[in-house]
């Protein structure tokens, strides 16, 4: 079984991630025209969900870590496709954390699909 | 987007296999023979916690519920594979729960992938 | 140590506060009126994730249950008083929820302290 | 309202205590000497679950940041205490990541309790 140690990488990733997400929700909600954010704070929301979910589930070994990577890539690549329409900088932070956390993801779950 | 009111019989599930689990976790703990018992431990928890993490998912209308009920049928089966090789009345709750919980979620995966 | 049978009515409060807390987060992003309802949005989804959280912590049987009663109790409290504030029948049954919860988790609170 | 920035400090000792209850957890499941590690065992759970919450919690820049850090640091400080019973290394270790983690929350407790 494998442990925090040797997800570690991971989790840290997922962290930004999850940091990025919910920083650019916040920042969001804070926004004059809200309206045209909706959808971004609902993306940000749900990935930030997932990616915290991810974190707890690497550290304590989940045998589905595999799966779990790969619902975590999936929610990441739906927060850059949102985040990408907005210029506000905390959205392209959004992006580039979350870009490096789905490459992450997906390369954890095709190592451990290989064994 | 869905609503908690939508995912109320999923969410009732889900939270039924964790109880569920959860029960089947702490009895564990307590049995005099724990060697024998430390996969069913783990996979209890492994269950419980992407069941709580399904309830959670659910009840915000994570777009993603899906894919997290996909993760949540499969962590339910790896529970009723292990479970049913113990006689503890405690482990065939666990099964039934889970067998329920697994259902509903395929259900739903099914359901949300024609759309 | 309590099990999830004992804790299962104080769950099942807090799944129902989660729930409405959600259901009151996604309207309020429908609204036109989003500016107004900033706060709500935020004390809501506050108010949410502490409920999910204490239905895992209950259903686990964490030995600080009564501590994270008193904390859901105050997550509810802080709803109730902001949700009264508006009109729409969806906060009007977030307050409501919020209320049973509340109750529920200060007696589990206290019920634990005299022990 | 506070930031994942501000808090990132905090989330970074939160998630340092995780991965060490987490790792001690793991570890004591493969122990022979498994009837001794029971309480352990759960201390250690229910730290590492308290910890996941509060890192989430703080990510989002939750109302009752404060009395979440209070609960984090009561869960680090019951793991330090059931650890400190132990000798093995990973027991040790996860004394030292709660301590850390202990500190830094009732320090952010502490300044919040102020404003």
């Amino acid at each position: 079984m494998s442990t925090p140690h040797q997800y570690r990488p991971y989790i840290e990733a997922c962290v930004e991630a999850m940091n990025a997400c919910n920083l650019s929700y916040v920042s969001n909600l804070k926004q004059y025209d809200l309206e045209k954010l909706c959808d971004c704070i609902r993306v940000n929301r749900d990935c930030a969900e997932v990616c915290a979910f991810t974190v707890q589930a690497l550290s304590q070994g989940n045998s589905l870590a595999a799966e779990i990577a790969g619902l975590c890539a999936k929610a990441c690549e739906a927060c850059i496709a949102e985040c990408s329409k907005h210029e506000q900088t905390y959205c392209q932070d959004c992006v580039e954390a979350c870009r490096r956390c789905a490459e992450m993801c997906r390369e954890l779950e095709g190592s451990m699909a290989l064994v």
